[in-house]
């Protein structure tokens, strides 16, 4: 079939915006009709080409939608059915599957391969039938997909897409770093650095969780304002200056230090994000790394000494620790109870055609929430 | 009293073996006779000057010896009984020690004050009575010493001081690592970087753990057979070559990497031997930080990105994660039982007078195994 997707053909180039042919579903693969993607600070680093892809490609991995048609061997989903998508795949049987890590599921390793699992591809150009690689198996950016059923979890028919398709990466990394990862308990405290889509979840899981003191932590007094709204207890104004955040995080916690912190900065990420919430945990405490930015090119900047003497702990964070099958279907009945706050996180939503004004936004700064484009 | 000890003037300067003035014990404190005491890399730091310390000082921290007199309110040991010390307090009553993470005890943070927990020093120039500073509340390098009785825990009769010393540091250090920070299950895999005593106390934990695969690295050969003996599965000789070391490990496990690793190199520590077991641990693994060594200074050289992408851990580990008045009786049953290997480990006993041979030792490199002075 003939379908719109964003192609991006070279990094730093406007992506193009054309029809491209789409294959059917093969074995084990699901046709779904797109209904809103997210726009993503991790799809951006490979516009800018912070993170390397071969290209051209469509991009695009927080998706939902609607099953159109199941290849053979699909049993979980059919036609009609709505779906969220995830960018990391789950078979079910590898190791990590079976000890419930399916977020580090084996066919992750194939993740960067731009083919389905068959090494194949099912995007191609109209012009010459050349291949258009994938992204993250999903490509949401585009009105079609063809995604293996690894990829994918049917939710409730009741569930708002526009909103639900955030699940597919962003609500689900920070929301379920504090409930998932670390599994917050009521009255424990938590520093979060970083208020954007990432923080903010993460914000909503301490308080969803009843944790104590949850201290925001970010550059703009905007997202400090959002953070309150979405449960913060505490806000500190990170002027650019490690020092005096991390004087005020301990001030608010007698010295100690809060028994969590994560960084959740995501694309604006330096050293110094990752730093403050390696020193505002208090000893034997956890940091969580939730974010991938620009410091994915760097080392990181903490302190062996102290990571030593006060036994803390780093815990890196992939998909917020998800186990997307039932932790996406458990979102959905949150946001249908009233218990998610998604609206005020999408600040715009917009239509395919605008995804480099899309992308000039994330690359503008932190001024605008999560970005959402709807297919109507 | 009048005691001989070792009194460290300056960094970089022999120290002194003479006679100082030991004041008696006051209200719940202790005093020791040493019957011996490690040479732990720990110490060397303050010599070198890598670590900051207020001198004149007695340094030692790994000992073990005989109760001569106790304080009022001391009530869990009399004169007379065995004891090890622990160079960490545990009062039993903080948030840490209740919650069973005495090494964490908030005593530890009066550590490096050189006085006791009451402010005032117990140690004195026999020429002028100026004060001289302890060292980590025990200053194991003298003949007698006066203790807080949280720093001290009473041992069966037969215990042999000369190796349950020991126990003080560097091996409950390394034996704890893997025993208690991840308390590994029989079957699991763990690279071991660094085979001093650290390392081959964690070998020895793994072993005991019925550990699968055991990978000791280390720069030196005679370590590396040390460490067969000790328990470890596989050696791989570390050339200074980050990559040849991963490669070897990566290819021991089919490409995955050990399910955990540690450094445990000690005074010889680098970025780069931190780095190979960060490298070496699976998606999803945990490595641990465990020794203390030049790498104080610096910062850790790990990639944030693959910390993030395949959700590693990074954990510090301080003494073991011990609660050291059950986990050293435990070790002294299992040292009586035959069950540790100490003899090894130990490859010189020396005299009090012999300390600064010690010292060059240690900086001469890592031909000499974990050396004890011996009182008698």
């Amino acid at each position: 079939m003939r379908m719109k997707a964003a192609v991006m053909y070279e990094p730093k180039k406007p992506l193009i915006v054309e029809e491209v042919q789409l294959d059917p579903p093969k074995a084990n693969e699901v046709l779904v009709k797109l209904a809103a993607t997210g726009v993503c600070h991790s799809d951006v680093h490979f516009y800018t080409g912070d993170l390397p892809a071969q290209m051209p490609m469509v991009p695009g991995h927080e998706g939902a939608g609607i099953v159109q048609e199941v290849g053979p061997g699909v049993t979980r989903v059919k036609a009609g059915d709505k779906v969220v998508l995830s960018f990391l795949p789950s078979c079910g049987q590898c190791r990590m599957c079976v000890e419930g890590r399916t977020n580090l599921c084996d066919l992750g390793a194939q993740l960067m391969a731009g083919v389905m699992l068959d090494q194949t591809p099912r995007l191609h150009s109209v012009r010459d039938g050349s291949p258009i690689r994938n992204f993250l198996f999903v490509s949401t950016w585009a009105e079609y997909t063809v995604v293996p059923d690894a990829c994918l979890v049917k939710v409730r028919d009741e569930t708002p897409l526009e909103k639900a398709c955030l699940f597919g990466c962003g609500f689900t990394t920070g929301y379920g770093a504090v409930t998932n990862t670390i599994h917050i308990r009521p009255g424990e405290s938590i520093t979060i650095v970083g208020c954007g889509g990432l923080g903010l979840s993460a914000i909503q899981g301490a308080a969803a969780s009843d944790a104590g003191m949850i201290v925001a932590v970010d550059v703009h007094e905007e997202k400090l304002a959002l953070a309150k709204k979405m449960g913060a207890t505490h806000v500190v104004q990170n002027r650019h200056n490690v020092d005096e955040v991390v004087k005020e995080v301990l001030h608010l916690t007698q010295g100690l230090g809060t028994d969590y912190s994560g960084e959740f900065v995501g694309f604006d990420q330096t050293p110094e994000t990752a730093d403050i919430a390696f020193r505002s945990v208090r000893k034997g405490g956890t940091m969580l790394l939730v974010g991938v930015g620009a410091l994915s090119q760097q080392t990181l900047k903490v302190s062996p000494f102290v990571l030593t003497m006060y036994e803390k702990r780093i815990q890196g964070v992939l998909f917020g620790s998800a186990r997307f099958r039932t932790d996406i279907p458990r979102y959905v009945e949150l946001l249908l109870a009233g218990k998610l706050n998604l609206d005020e996180m999408i600040t715009n939503q917009f239509r395919l055609e605008d995804i480099n004004t899309c992308i000039a936004n994330v690359l503008a700064g932190n001024k605008v929430g999560r970005q959402v484009i709807r297919f109507s």
